[in-house]
This record gives structure tokens, sequence and C-alpha cells, in this order.
């Protein structure tokens, strides 16, 4: 699409004024109704009258001043006493003339009031247009209209944090100087292209390495965030694993019972792996319990084992649970290398639980030789060590959060970054093997591209309606 | 309760400041949060920043006038981007200092804003305490806060218009006015008391019976018109009756199909009725299907009668069907007679229906006839004649609503009503007996006492609590 097409493509999209009721559906004191773009003033002015039956008011309000009145409809009936407040353009959160009323909380008065303004000439917003609007009008950047989603549906502290994080700037800022300075050198290297017959370099080629190098560097740490990222988002998956009847399922069940707050069940990806969501000091965790670790003696032994395995390859954390009465000490990590060689465990958190403390004699040497091996000791039957299993987990993710100020959580933007890196890549090595100008050229313009889709200052309307459509109406 | 003990007890009623969400629970784009009472701004002040980070701006910020900025924790980490509308008292709807913050759409966040507020010393509102302030502090009349309720839980135009008329001022004023009439008749009969011994006269007895004729007219209209009030505000129950097999059934089916917005179904007082709700033209009816009528040959059947009976006297609109195939048209007054005869049919409305057109042949004498008795004739079976039918209900209601402006729809206002009805009739017949003052007196401070409890000018803790805790949490 070119930017004259774009630009068309945005006015017309623009062009509309739009409506929708701005909060959640349901019997209440209040509800919110918005009307934002080109005639929202001219017909709240319609609509609104004040006590005293006078129209005509809205249209001399200040923005950001709140009128009390009432709602008409077109046989002059009052609807709703109403507050309303407008906002003009460009100081409203779309960029453009915002109107807000605010109403008695029922669903017959919402749709009486949402017909009135429709019967105006308003139309009914699309899911996530106000969204929409407040990006093409420059009002926020894509990738912030993107935190403002995931702030409304964060269940946690921690997926709060990162989506507040990500709505003031977050890495896009970031994301912008790198851009800002590939334009720059892209407009550089035109140039010596069109002077190419002179061989002048307009382009100092250090300087292109390095600020490629600094790009790849940077992206790179983003890139990595992501899985952190993603599973504070999402929940951080941690994979209860050990021998059959080692407790397994009995830890997962203190578990859920200590922490009230589940989150939501999440029915497990294969039948015979449990999942659960739960709340630990504000990070959401995916429990996942899976079938006994053996050696397989059938075919559909092995597929449970195969699942294990999966389960494990997705945990960031694993807790590698052990019957006391029947794993003496000398083997846990034999163990624990033999599983290693079948499922790599390289890069996860593994705690080590000896449970069954209740069926064991206390015995001095034992409990030293497993506290060597930082292992913690419960008997998950009756809730022993629970409580502080649970704040081994909470530390492991205290870590992982601290290592990394900038945490990239969106799909779409890991996914662009890893283009723009991969472009870049291709650059740096067309740079070192002095290629033509107008192949590195060629291969920095792609990267520029992959960038810009992260903040929006490249977008299709394929990559806007994804985005936007899952959205919220009124959002 | 004394005048002064109430006072007190209202004092001690506004001492707190109270917060609560006002819009519905659910995930959307926004949500808002009021808080009401002395620490209102004060509270707000200190978790409210701009976007500089400032705090103490809401202090100084005029009233109705919205600001744009973030509410931060007690650890200074930002909750959410809001927009913040402070209502100096006694300009907001308590009529007390009110802050509302218009917050992104997260139960999440609602939860951390609403800690926010409460750890500086607010308490999460009562059901209804934010409207109960704005009648305690005299914003608004009992009978307005209760039409708000009503109002929000309005489905249908009709219920939503008489709650409109209600919320303002409704027939409030007139009882006022009554009430205001007799305190001041009250007033001199009094001070007769006091000069007893010299047997004068300050209230004019004909102005005091005149104004008691008066009264007793107006409250008798206002409780005549409760039942058609409190029809259109929970359904107007309409009665299918007919023979067995004259297609009652398939006629209530016809019209739940036809009108597609089943209110909601409500199950049948017994097994052998179906009520179903609909919404004509804007009025709620609800549909009782009953058991056929014939004479009981058992006591199983005697009791599906009854009960047939039952809904009859309850309906206000019959419908009554007879099977075109098997009855004569001159059978069919006789029918109703010998049915009057066994429960009072005297002002309910009668629609008399000759169902199956479809399987007799069309016959002139016939029609006629069935055309004299006003008559509709219709093939449920084949949705013929079910619009006009719809419309004939339609326009004996429409009748109703227009016989009286001022609707009751209230059961506590019509039981006050009767009450200050019982009071005055006694107080008449004491004055016409020409019973002592002292009597007289009496009889009028009951009835004012009652006429009072209507617009609230008399209340008890319990009836406050009676009508509030039926208000929404935030309301």
């Amino acid at each position: 699409m070119t930017a004259k097409e774009t630009e068309l493509n945005k006015e017309s999209k623009l062009q509309d004024t739009i409506c929708a009721p701005a909060t959640a559906r349901g019997t209440a004191a209040l509800g919110m109704i918005r009307i934002s773009g080109p005639n929202a003033i001219s017909i709240i002015n319609e609509i609104f009258v004040t006590t005293k039956g006078l129209k005509c008011v809205m249209k001399d309000t200040a923005s950001g001043v709140t009128r009390h009145g009432f709602i008409i409809n077109a046989r002059n009936e009052m609807i709703d006493e109403v507050m309303c407040t407008i906002f003009r353009a460009p100081n409203s959160f779309t960029g453009e003339d915002t109107v807000e009323i605010s109403h008695h909380g029922s669903i017959f008065i919402q749709q009486q009031i949402m017909v009135s303004i429709v019967n105006l000439g308003a139309r009914i917003a699309l899911n996530g247009e106000f969204s929409q609007r407040a990006f093409l009008n420059g009002k926020i950047a894509l990738s912030q209209a993107e935190a403002i989603a995931d702030l409304i549906s964060a269940r946690t502290a921690m997926a709060h944090h990162l989506a507040m994080k990500q709505l003031h700037g977050g890495y896009a800022e970031k994301i912008k100087e790198i851009r800002e300075e590939f334009v720059k050198l892209l407009s550089l290297l035109e140039l010596e292209l069109d002077f190419s017959e002179e061989d002048v370099q307009f382009a100092n080629r250090d300087d292109l390495n390095q600020l490629m190098q600094h790009s790849i560097d940077e992206l790179e740490k983003l890139v990595k965030s992501f899985e952190a990222g993603s599973a504070f988002k999402n929940g951080i998956p941690v994979a209860i694993i050990g021998k059959p009847n080692s407790g397994k399922s009995t830890i997962m069940n203190a578990i859920l019972n200590e922490e009230r707050s589940i989150v939501s069940p999440i029915s497990g990806t294969t039948r015979d792996t449990i999942e659960e969501s739960v709340q630990i000091e504000g990070v959401e965790y995916r429990f996942i319990d899976t079938a006994g670790l053996r050696s397989a003696k059938d075919s559909i032994e092995r597929k449970g084992i195969e699942r294990s395995y999966k389960a494990i390859e997705r945990a960031h954390i694993i807790l590698y649970v052990c019957d006391l009465t029947h794993t003496p000490y000398e083997e846990v990590q034999a163990e624990l290398l033999l599983l290693d060689s079948q499922v790599s465990l390289s890069g996860k958190k593994i705690i080590i639980i000896g449970n069954k403390t209740d069926l064991v004699r206390s015995n001095k040497v034992q409990k030293e030789a497993w506290d060597a091996m930082n292992s913690l000791q419960i008997s998950a039957i009756n809730n022993i060590g629970i409580d502080e299993l649970l704040s081994r987990i909470a530390k492991i993710s205290e870590k992982d959060e601290k290592q990394d100020e900038l945490l990239v959580t969106n799909a779409r933007h890991y996914d662009a970054m890893m283009r723009t890196l991969a472009a870049l890549l291709v650059a740096q090595e067309s740079l070192t093997e002095g290629q033509p100008i107008d192949i590195i050229a060629s291969d920095i313009r792609e990267a520029i591209h992959y960038i810009g889709e992260i903040t929006g200052e490249v977008t299709t309307d394929e990559v806007l309606n994804n985005i936007f459509s899952r959205f919220c109406i009124g959002k």
C-alpha cells in the first residue's frame, strides 16, 4: 500500500461519527456511551436538554466540562437524566470531538439513547474502533493501543504491570529510535545511489555497521525476553513430574487448596495432563500435573510418557517429585541426568521435592543429604511445606522479572522483531561482504519495514483489522 | 423515633466517605468508581497524579471539570490512566463532595483502585447508599429515589415511562401539597387545644371537611390506579382460556413466535399453567396458558380447573378461545355467562376468539354472527389473525394508560396511601360526629404520618433500609 493510499484510506475511516456503550453490559448504577467523530457535538446538541428544556447548550460547553441534563428522543420524550461531557479535538482519547454520556445503568435506557444517536447519523462503532482512531490520529502508538487491550484483560498484578509499562511507551520508544536511525542511514545510502557514477560515500560504513550491531543486540535482548514476557502474561508453565505414586497429584491439589485465587481452570492439552491456573503473589502460574515417568511397557504407556515430556519442554519451572520412602538421595541426580538425556532440562528452573516426610523416620544423614541438593522436604498430604514451595516458586519469577526491564509480551511484536532481526543479519552480511549499495539498501529497507510494524509506522488494513477486531466494542 | 433522634441518626450516617463501582461488573472499555462524602476530595488528591506526576491538583479543580491523569497506589505505582471529575457539595447527586473516576474497564484495575481508596479511609458503600444520601441530604424525595431503582430495572418502554414520570416528581408533589395543608390545619387545631377553655375555633370546620374530602378523592384515584400501574410495571396478566382442544396453546405459541422480544420466561405458579412474558408495543404482558375448562370428572381435573379460575381472577385481559368447528356462535354468550357465575369476569377485558378458520367453510351467516360479538376469527396454526390479536391487546392497555395520568406503581406507596385513606375516613367521621378536637387532631396526625411515608418526610431506619437494600451497590 502506498503512502497516498494509506492516507486516503485513513481519511475515509475517520469520516463517520461512531458511537458505542463503553461500560460492561448489565444493570448497574451507571453506564456510559461514547460518541466520537466530526458530528459528535452536533448530535449531542440535538438530544441533550438541560433542566429548563434548553437545547443548544453542549455546543457552547468547554472541553472537559460535565453538564447535567436529559437525553430526549425524536418525540421529545425524556429517555434519561444524564451527565454529559464534551472533549474537543484534539484533546480527547480518539483525537476527535468526543462526547461521553453517563446514564442510568439500564440496558433499556442504553438502547434508547443509542437509537437516538444512530437516528442522527452516527453509526455503531466496530470493535476497537475508538482505539483505532486514537492510533490513526496519532494519539497513541500501535503498541500502546495493544497495551490498552492487554491492560483491560489483565487478571494478575504482573500482567497488569507489564501492560501498564507497555502503555507508557515500553520498548516503543527504543524501537522508534532504532527505526529513525536506519531511516537516516538509508537516505544517505540512497543518496549514494543517486550519485553512483561519482563513487562517493555519504553513509559512513563503520557507523552503519555499529548501528546494525547495536540494533541486533537490542532486538536480540527483546526477542529473548518474549519467553518470560509471554509467560508472565499468560501464566508461567510449571510441570509437576516424577515417578508414579510419588505424590504429584497430591501436591497439585495441595497447591490448589492453598491458593484459593484460582484464575481459571485450563483444560489439559492432552487427556493425561491436567492444567490449573493459580495466582501466587500477583503472578499467574499454570501447573501441569503429568503422568508418572517410568519405562514404558506398551504403546499406551509410551504415549502418556511422551505427553509428560512435552509438558516438560513447555515448562519454565519443574517440580521434580521424589517419594522419600522409595528414593535414596544418592539416586536423584542420576535420575535427573537420565531424564535430561531424554528431554532437555537446560534453562529450566528445577525444584527437587522429597515428598512423604510423614512416612519416613527422621534421619540426620538423609536429611542433610537432601538439604545439600537444595531440595524441599514436604508432606503434601498433610499440607506441610506447601507454603515454602509456593514462596520458592515466587522467588524464581521475581528474579526473571528483574532480569529484564522491558519484557516483550505481544506475539505480533515478537514476530516483527524476529523478521527485523533476520533482515538486519542479512544486511550486516551484505555489508561485510562488500555487496553493492542497492543490495544493502534493499535489506535495510526490509528491516525498516518490519520495525515499523511494531509501533505502527507501517500498517496494512489487514494488520489493523486483525489487531482491533480483538478489542471489545466501545474500546 | 423523635425528630431529634432522626437528626442524630442522619448525621452519623453521613460522616463516612463511601466508595463503590458504579458500572456493571465485567471487562469493557471503561468502568466508573464513585467516592462520596467529606473526605472524597482529599482522598482523590492522594491517589491522583497528572502526567507530570503532580499531586494536589484535584483539590484546586473546579466542580464539574474532568481531568486526565493516573491513579497511583501506596507504593507510587501507576494503577491506571483515568479521567477524574469532581462535583463539589451541594452540586452533586448525593449533595456531598463527590468524585467520579472513569478507568479502564478491567475488574483487576477496579479492585486495585478500590483498595487504594479504602486504604485512605473510605468504606465500601452499602446497596443504594449513594441514593440514600441524596435523599438524606434533601436532593431527592424518597419516592424519587425509588423511581431511580425502577428506572434502572425497567425492561419495557412503559415501565421506563412510568419510572421517568415518577422521577420527575410524579404524584410526590400532589402528596406533599396535601400533607402541608393538613399540617397547617393540624397546627390550628392544636392551637384550639391550647385555648380549649376559651372555646374558640381557629380551624374552619368547613375548610377542614373540604380538604379531607378532596384528599380522600385524590388518594382514592391514586389507590385505584395501582392495579393498572403495578400491571404496567410487572407485566399485564392475560389469561388464555377455553374448552380443551380449542387451540389455546397454539395461540400462545403463535404469540411467542410472532413477538421475538420475549422478556423472560416466568415459571408458572402451578404446574398446569404456563406463563410467558412478551413485549407488545413497549408494554410487557404475561400470557397465562390455562388448562381447558370442562366439567371436572375427578379430583385431579378439578384441581386443574381451579387453577384456571385463579388465572382468570388474576388476569386483566382474557382471551376466550372457541373452536369454530365445535362452537355454534349462539352458545358463546351463554358459555361466558356460565363462566361468570363460577369466577367473576367483571372489570376484565374479554377478547372472544374463534379459532380454526382453516377447518370451517366460509359461511356468511356464521361470520356475521361472530363479527357481531366483536370476536376475532383466526387460524392460530397458520399464524392468521395473530397480528390483529396483538394490536387489539395493545389498544386495551393504551386506553388504560391514558385513563390516569399518574399511575401508582410502587407497593409501598400503595400501602401508605391505603393507611392514609383509612385514617382520613376515620377523621372525617369524627369530624362529622362532632367528636372532641383532640380526637380529630389525633386522627389527622395519623393521616399526616402515613402521607409523609410516601415522599419520605417520615421515615424510620427500617423503612430506609428496606428500600435502599434493594438497590444495587454503587447506586
